[in-house]
């Protein structure tokens, strides 16, 4: 007879969506991406390794990698060349977050100081494009025209997302349609790529390489939304990012938006003097929060979000019921839950 | 009959050395590879064409880019792969210079106001990852695996050198094989891609394409050799290059670090203050140039670059004699002698 131990509110956790299903079925997969990781960010320059450690063992959840892995296992692949991209994919977001930090000028990444805080940005920059080419030295031992078409095409569409985010920032009259845009190509994009790429080594027809790009898609976009939402109102399981980040860099996200064109005058005053011009006082942040309840934007913004986790669940659909389409349903669950 | 007009110092000028002959070989094709690159820099984010086309259009000479064609006509090449390859080494250039300048913190480029200067760094990172992914996808588009390693490989390295180039930075003590790495990595690294290409899409035996590597990796440090020899000793024919730009940012080049090493107490007292502690006053910068002439710290930089101009000269010894070829060689002599 087992034991029941209750402690804690680990049965209540356990009912919550989350990645650990996924986790559990590619830990074998997801070891062997740790490994290539290692050893291509090696180099006789130690500054190299040093701050790609740092950001890299910093570490995050490797969920893109995850999606890689996942997706070929939902294909059928038994092969070993997922493990070489999924670590191509985490090396291009890597190069993503550490040029991003720079632009960002961000002090902390997951409660963790940033690279560029530790070392400057000129190191982040040449680290990142670092990384940048390890990406596609990866995907050229791999060997597929296809691979390497869908990874410089995202990559392409990503710096594009960025430039357009900075051409939008600070500005609170930003378009919802347009922080869709960024978020879409900046964020979304990898994740679509990663999951795609499980059909590409599966060798699957274009109608299940398609799903899985429009699984990724959506659920990227979900993802990031919820991450933005979470920047207001995330509680104690925020893994490590620090409550009102965005805010105190005047990032225009979807609550933000939302709450200027909802706000009066007086509000929308509120919003240009912290977003715009970017000064801050005590209780700005506070009040921010406020004013987003009032205007029930955050809740709005994960109501978005939940409209792309429904077409990224449907997008499976044609896959048959398995222990590892579940555990990428969970996935969804979890990017739409994971604030609250 | 002719008619001779002798105005200036036509003659003169005709006799030096210069890229012309290669120029007036390739220029259809220069003209195809200038139309891919305004092309693939195209985004209806308006802010990347216009920042890739300041510091594309400021321009040069094109010099990667012609030694693409210059090699694959060599190489009897005849079709049209070449010109969308010459366009992704430009923008891998482009990319680096954009990133080098945020780096480095530069005002001017060829005279003209750095991207970083007008716009700020921000997009000058981000619009350099663009120019990067646009180089990939030119490349994916050619469809060749072994230009993709040879690109990708060559990425990884002028990342990795200009890493190294950071940790050696304002060290007056910097070793003249350390600064051979940097420059090796940094420039020649990306020549000799661009040489070896032309073999590559020639189809031409591996003892041809190992020639070009060689012809392009020598031609690159005796380029940057007589590039930072330059920035002490030009004169009017600079290409728009500022005088004293590496000393101002304390650069540690070949002039410097033998001066370093050739001087008294007294004089390495004067490197550390200016290069080391970047703290310059007026006439430092004469000064410094006059240090060099006493040691003769200018001429041995050239008499160094004169070694690696043989060696590119010879790597195409088993190339028959024809109009490329030595228009290719004219190129080499160029390189030595550009200062003078």
């Amino acid at each position: 007879m087992a034991i029941v131990v209750p402690f804690g509110d680990t049965r209540e956790r356990d009912s919550r969506p989350s990645v650990d299903a996924l986790h559990q079925l590619v830990a074998d997969d997801l070891a062997r991406v740790n490994e290539t990781i290692l050893k291509h960010m090696e180099s006789p320059v130690a500054l190299i390794p040093q701050l790609a450690g740092h950001i890299i063992a910093a570490g995050g959840k490797r969920l893109r990698p995850m999606l890689v892995l996942g997706s070929a296992r939902l294909c059928g692949y038994r092969g070993q060349r997922h493990t070489g991209l999924a670590a191509a994919v985490e090396f291009i977001h890597t190069a993503t977050l550490l040029h991003d930090d720079v632009v960002d000028a961000s002090d902390l990444r997951r409660g963790m100081a940033t690279a560029n805080t530790v070392w400057g940005n000129k190191p982040s920059v040449l680290v990142g494009d670092f990384l940048f080419s390890r990406a596609f030295q990866l995907m050229v031992a791999d060997g597929s025209l296809d691979v390497l078409a869908i990874l410089s095409n995202a990559a392409a569409v990503i710096a594009e997302g960025e430039v357009l985010q900075l051409t939008t920032a600070n500005d609170t009259e930003t378009s919802e349609s347009s922080y869709l845009d960024v978020i879409t190509a900046k964020t979304a994009t990898l994740f679509a790529a990663a999951t795609r790429l499980g059909a590409v080594v599966g060798g699957r027809p274009k109608v299940e390489e398609e799903a899985l790009h429009a699984f990724g898609l959506n659920l990227g976009i979900a993802f990031q939304l919820t991450d933005d939402v979470m920047d207001y109102a995330s509680g104690a399981d925020t893994m490590g990012k620090e409550n009102g980040d965005d805010f105190r860099e005047g990032k225009v996200t979807l609550p933000v938006i939302l709450a200027f064109r909802r706000g009066d005058d007086e509000e929308r005053a509120f919003w240009r003097r912290t977003i715009e011009e970017l000064e801050q006082r005590d209780g700005d942040l506070g009040h921010a929060i406020g004013l987003m309840r009032r205007h029930a934007t955050l809740n709005d913004a994960l109501d978005r979000a939940r409209h792309y986790t429904q077409l990224a669940h449907d997008a499976l659909d044609i896959f048959p019921d398995n222990p590892v389409k579940r555990a990428l349903l969970d996935v969804v669950a979890f990017c739409a839950a994971r604030t609250y």
